[in-house]
């Protein structure tokens, strides 16, 4: 029998980079799909790149989407990304930070590519615990995507491919996702977290995601290789 | 109280630009959302722009998106578009015409704008007679998108916003479309149906799209006024 085929959502980060290693090591041959959708900064498509090389992905698929066009988001638009929050703040409530209909989006252009390739997996990096703010990381907005894509595609209604969205990141901490990770070999080193990066690619330090990824380090007693870098 | 407003998915054929009538008569404020997708064609996408200027959309958007990077489709990869098909084997078969996800990927974009706007409402041209061979035109599969939706958005978790997908045509035939579209002044001779015109805009009138169409005006006893020009 033929390795089973999954296409992996991969922005470059730390938590969906992880994922594609776990999708790797479930014996899942790996197309990884990553957007260009008006972000301030291509850097984390480098890292993207980067990691999708590094962790054999067998294809990597770079798409342009224009989320610019609706604004409606500090990733996307012309607002100021929040610095240096307490990270108990920002799971309480949605942030600005929030791209409406983001994952909706990602997970739709995933099950295109998962149908054109016969792949009945997707994987996504959402995390319920530092992102609870974020609608669309919660477990109960997958399940109805999982419906919405079994109804929606012909190999769900023909019933020849039962499709799964694959979210081994939701119930973990950051310190969690990292010890996975270096375990199965990842290269933090290769990945960016950071919102507001400096042209080199240095964090900014005092952005919600590089807040998270500081204290994700630190609980797991791991130097971060970017901040030796930097 | 304002006038509510609504997302409107528009290709510029017969069927969403009926549907774009309707949103009007029914009191919205239309956003129509348009996408060039790798069609083989951009003329579809002059007669969206013509339709939204004629029915006095509040604003027409065409987003970039490449649906080619994954092939799969007539309608974006190089495969023959049918011609001279019997309408009554149109509706029994999942046609190669049938893009991936397509529609989940289009509402997907209608929910981001929608979102952004502040719209609850989301139309569409879908229908269940005509084009019964694809599973994403089906009454359960939109519902399961309207369940997503109300999952996905800051908007429907803090219950400030109830998502709705309308498809006013799901149950018409081509000539019920037809009579209703022309009760509210829908110029149909600035549509296009054909999937794949001459550069000059003439449809073949020969592949699914073109037969629906001709029998639709048969049926409803109006001359095509495109078939009248060409």
């Amino acid at each position: 029998m033929s390795q089973p085929k999954a296409v992996v959502l991969l922005s470059g980060g730390v938590d969906s980079s992880t994922v594609l290693a776990i999708a790797n090591a479930a014996g899942y041959e790996t197309y990884a799909l990553s957007f260009r959708y008006g972000q301030r900064h291509a850097l984390e498509l480098q890292s993207a790149e980067r990691v999708a090389a590094a962790l054999g992905a067998a294809r990597h698929i770079i798409l342009d989407i224009d989320l610019r066009a609706f604004g409606g988001s500090a990733l996307t638009a012309d607002i100021d990304v929040p610095k240096g929050r307490e990270t108990e703040h920002m799971a309480s409530e949605i942030p600005v930070t929030y791209v409406p209909a983001r994952n909706t989006i990602f997970l739709s252009f995933a099950l295109a590519w998962a149908e054109t390739l016969g792949a009945s997996d997707i994987f996504i990096g959402v995390n319920a615990i530092d992102y609870s703010g974020y609608p669309d990381c919660r477990p109960e907005y997958i399940h109805a995507f999982e419906t919405l894509a079994n109804l929606a595609t012909k190999a769900g209604v023909e019933g020849t491919l039962r499709l799964r969205v694959h979210t081994p990141l939701i119930e973990m901490t950051k310190a969690e996702i990292i010890r996975t990770g270096l375990k199965l070999g990842v290269d933090y080193g290769l990945t960016l977290s950071c919102y507001d990066p400096a042209p080199d690619g240095a964090p900014c330090g005092q952005c919600d995601s590089c807040l998270l990824r500081a204290q994700g380090f630190a609980e797991a007693g791991v130097v971060d290789p970017i901040a030796e870098r930097h």
